[in-house]
């Protein structure tokens, strides 16, 4: 194991009685704040009215900024940053899942810094100081609930770019399975797809590979997604399929199953970036189509090897085909979940390669990780992930 | 899964630099500290030598409070709140295990408390202030680094109780595996199977007993406790087995694997602590007598049947003597570690059970769980406990 500094300050409270705890726990972060939500969801399934009930009682007095959509923009960011300014605001509540969150965020350490925000994303600066963020969870995926990251879209340059600083965990974060019944079975599997390749990711692209406690956590937690989200497509309004599935994507992001692995890269996220911030795709569709490839193409190595021997319950001395029949098995999982595996399925055409593999360039340069994902090897990820 | 809430506010600095850290964090916590620690170990070994200089570049002002036992007593703490209010510290340094920990816990919140601090213990009163915490752990075990809980015995009545507050979570743990590496082979021993005990425990005794993420977390801790426990004993200077030792106990007992299963029990440790208690044996011994005894008894229960499938990768379908391969196997365990599995082994009489029955009948009701745990039962458990 490495060394490791581990430190998550959120209070969760989880459950189906979570958001009437709300006024408790808000009054704690200050008498005013800023309300930020997505587009109609929250207004269609009636959260909206609960909540401005449970709120109501809670003598704070709120300010709201709805319209977040998913590939939060920047643009949205700075409406919330001025709108915060001018009210004054002690704090942050954000309603809807990682997109909604991540806005907060960005919005809470965007309130104090005077220069030109974007300068957090390209790593030219550090917020020193953030407001306080309280989260309602609508969906679960990004983990941004129980997290310190921030990820958002320049309108203009079309790139996502991400934020990190422990002044960005959310003070509390209400986890309600029942608030994400409503979440579609494509947006159930997107959010699943996410929560599993931040573990996969930890788990394949990291210092330290031995056998270790955290890597069995890790395992615990693949196969729990796995299995819940199967059910949780089928049956939206299986409880345990939704509680399973909310608690392991707040996990798998925060902390706990990357204590003691050491460095660690996230390259299927950096390139998806590329897609989701180009096209304006879901996150975990771009995910999906290239984690399926990243397999396909590492099928052989060691630590490919061993997650399909943990995670699908196989062996490698007895399983002499254990390579393909992994592939097999993750493909299976994605069709299951009716996800498209390639980016022909989803009309992202070969001869944007070129384009996508310099973009996804970029990103590697600007974590100096540009030796170890030179073009070459992009462009090879691309060319099995746009074949079926 | 059950509701919950979850909130571990301490910050975990993990590794073999980790005390390195000591004069960048503990001038966080104040000016002025009690410094606790144990008999001679820390001594012996030069971590106190080691110490004082780390301690000297921090402008902190340290006070000393050494000879604190295992099965540390009420006394002990006494002696600390008193010295603690007269030097008027701003905050507490455990150096050394659960006893220690513990010890400066029960301080930390005896300062402030003008009555008899039993009463916490006694379930009369609870803590309403505490000073700040910080911890150098030198044995793995008991899980005190990342919880809050403090388990102290009164010197006089000769019983074992516990206090639970928020408040005691430390609020930063220096967890250096290497300080492990003199433990010696009994006492890791012990500490592995405290450490063990705390999962099956919430493992066994709970509401919830479906298939569930948290379960398997459970049975990943269990499971990486057995294996690296077998290995440390052999190997006290094996790294990887004291760091996987050192994080499962930390995790064993600070929340996480108890998030989703409801109400649970802990009537081993109840029990035990009549053992450890009364006869001032090792908790981790009680325990491992007293596991054994449970298994024994209730090894065709499903519960059981389920631990020994999932912890010991057996088929419930298809092992059809499941229940008697499972004890032979946890007995095996406790065989490779060196312990005895019976009381009489440690030359508890058979003529003592009737007392033992009534003290730990004491403590369920203290519990208000008589009625779960009748005497009888526990009768039951002794008399197997006492038999090899």
């Amino acid at each position: 194991m490495k060394d490791f500094e581990l430190h998550i300050p959120t209070k969760i409270i989880f459950g189906k009685k979570a958001i009437k705890q709300i006024p408790k726990e808000l009054p704690k972060l200050g008498k005013k704040a800023l309300w930020v939500y997505g587009k109609s969801s929250i207004k269609k399934t009636g959260l909206y009215e609960k909540l401005k009930a449970f709120l109501s009682k809670t003598n704070v007095e709120f300010v709201e900024l709805g319209g977040v959509k998913s590939n939060p923009l920047l643009s949205k960011v700075l409406e919330g940053i001025e709108l915060a300014r001018k009210h004054k605001v002690d704090f942050i509540l954000a309603v809807g899942g990682g997109s909604v969150i991540d806005t907060a965020k960005t919005i809470a350490c965007g309130y104090y810094y005077k220069g030109d925000i974007w300068n957090f994303f390209e790593k030219k600066t550090y917020p020193e100081k953030a407001l306080p963020i309280a989260v309602v969870l609508t969906i679960s995926g990004t983990g941004s609930e129980l997290n310190e990251v921030s990820v958002i879209v320049h309108d203009i340059k079309k790139v996502k770019r991400s934020l990190r600083s422990p002044l960005l965990f959310p003070k509390v974060s209400f986890l309600d399975p029942t608030l994400t019944f409503t979440v579609s079975p494509e947006y159930t599997a997107y959010g699943a797809v996410d929560a599993f390749s931040h573990v996969f990711e930890f788990f394949v692209n990291r210092e330290y590979k031995k056998d270790c406690l955290v890597e069995d956590l890790m395992v615990s937690i693949m196969k729990n997604i796995m299995k819940w989200s199967k059910v949780a497509i089928k049956e939206p309004t299986n409880y345990e399929a939704r509680a399973n599935l909310m608690w392991a994507s707040s996990l798998a992001l925060c902390g706990i199953v990357k204590a003691g692995i050491g460095a660690y890269r996230f390259p299927i996220h950096a390139i998806e970036h590329t897609l989701s911030g180009g096209y304006d795709i879901p996150h975990g569709l771009g995910l999906a189509i290239l984690m399926r490839a990243w397999i396909k193409k590492y099928k052989d190595y060691n630590i490919i090897r061993k997650f399909f021997a943990k995670v699908f319950d196989l062996s490698i001395k007895r399983d002499r085909n254990i390579s393909d029949k992994g592939v097999e098995l993750f493909e299976n999982w994605l069709r299951e979940l009716k996800l498209p595996v390639s980016l022909a399925e989803i009309g992202i055409p070969e001869r944007d390669i070129d384009m996508l593999v310099d973009k996804a360039f970029e990103i590697f340069e600007l974590y100096g990780a540009e030796k170890e994902y030179p073009k070459e090897r992009i462009r090879e990820l691309f060319k099995i992930a746009i074949a079926l």
